[in-house]
């Protein structure tokens, strides 16, 4: 059993893990995603102390190397799953299971999204982000879920338990897990509708009669996670508590993911304010 | 007149003119004294962003060349008094002066102090750091300023105009200014009393009948500074209220000097986090 997982390993969830580590406990990092910084075009001139400006896909390297270096686990793959059963999280990467007192969510705020036309009107009106949340709603209806890796697998094994008529979009992708459902390989080229989902088309220009599209590429973000969990989100940030808890018990959140100023001095700053605030909460739960 | 004058070059105060500039605004950052960093013996390991660990003296040269690459004005001098007067302060170093609307104290928390037995007894007893708080107390008194340079002669400014039994101690160190005063340049070796200072001896075996002693020794803190201007501290620490601003209208603190975390990660955060509160007040002061 872990004292904490740390999901992230951008700013916020490195410096947690470097104080945890001086503080005496043992973190384990988790994370592949670069996040929002890998995708930053300039070199970063604002964060304190780097007379040389340096590109962000660096300083997360930096970062990575630095927890290393102090001997903190780093397990560089990506998170699929986060439950919580009697007070014990089990965190599931692709290769990977974890159990943990504690997370730290801190994933940064780089949202899934697809720049195919009809995405942004239908989001939340046909399309959802997260099986768990959603899937409910349309236990009746034709659903579709896009992607073709293991996170993918992971949310159809939910769906397939409340509806069968399930049809599996790789977008363009080769299939990487075995499933039981009619699987389209061609491109996503629209989302069509009137108020809400009606059906997409695919690039062999088909129509397909879909109702509910639940979008599971890549690997989930953290407000997935923590929405499963029952974490309150707010304008897309998680709510926490000034320990940086969210109303899940165990379950802390810091930089980008909270909201606040999405800035890499503000995640640091969280990463080693949160670390006095695990501790208690771990000397309590003793 | 400057909108904002930093006093201080370590993480806080760099942090804040980064952050200042990119915000439109002309910071100029005043600062000799490398602070708390540059006495840290230990290469820095816990602030963000370093593969290869850092000397805190280094940390604040990078953090000088980062902001002078932003055109950010660097004035590497001591700040020697800070004094406002109709809603405007005015900053005088050893070589210039400068006036601005706001003025963010960032000098962190390194302390004026002589390991010389007696100090530590006598400090707020007979010895004092601070002649404009304190020299009122001492006007019928036989009083000593011990320093050598302008932060000596500024403070004996001040006392002569209370007192003219004064005697100047060089503690061992060349006399820079003229003065009309006594001098013994001998070192101190021993502050002498019962519960409060009644004489100094020096090296060459001499007393000296003194119940006053102000230290003015290369730069007064920014404690001193803020003391005199009315700030409230507490323990050794200025207060601010969440605007980071002082009880002094216009004059902000950021970092050690401000208390709580005596950390890299949270000057940084201070210096990020007091621009917005700065661009306000001089917005509505406009």
């Amino acid at each position: 059993m872990n004292d904490v997982v740390i999901i992230g390993i951008g700013p916020a969830g490195i410096s947690a893990a470097l104080y945890l580590k001086r503080a005496g406990l043992e973190p384990i990092v988790i994370g592949k995603d670069f996040g929002a910084l890998n995708d930053y075009p300039e070199k970063i001139e604002n964060y304190y102390g780097f007379g040389t400006p340096i590109l962000g896909e660096d300083l997360i390297k930096e970062g990575i190397n630095q927890a290393k270096r102090l001997d903190i686990e780093i397990i560089q793959d990506s998170v699929i799953s986060l439950v919580q059963k009697d007070q014990i999280f089990t965190v599931k990467t692709f290769n990977y299971t974890f159990n943990a007192k504690t997370i730290i969510l801190a994933t940064g705020k780089k949202r899934m999204t697809m720049s195919i036309p009809g995405f942004n009107k239908f989001k939340g009106k046909g399309i959802s982000m997260c099986a768990t949340c959603d899937g409910y709603f349309f236990r009746k209806k034709k659903i579709a879920i896009i992607g073709c890796g293991p996170y993918m697998a992971h949310e159809l094994e939910f769906l397939s338990q409340i509806n069968q008529d399930i049809t599996v979009f790789t977008h363009g992708e080769e299939l990487l897990e075995n499933v039981d459902f009619p699987v389209v390989h061609s491109k996503i080229v629209k989302f069509i509708g009137d108020n809400k989902l009606s059906s997409i088309e695919t690039e062999d220009q088909k129509v397909y009669d879909i109702q509910g599209a639940f979008v599971a590429i890549g690997a989930p973000s953290s407000i997935d996670f923590a929405a499963k969990l029952g974490v309150i989100v707010e304008k897309n940030s998680l709510v926490v508590d000034e320990y940086y808890q969210t109303n899940v018990e165990g379950l802390f959140a810091i930089g980008d993911v909270i909201g606040g100023k999405l800035q890499i001095a503000k995640a640091v700053y969280d990463g080693m304010m949160v670390t006095d605030h695990i501790k208690k909460y771990l000397d309590h739960i003793k």
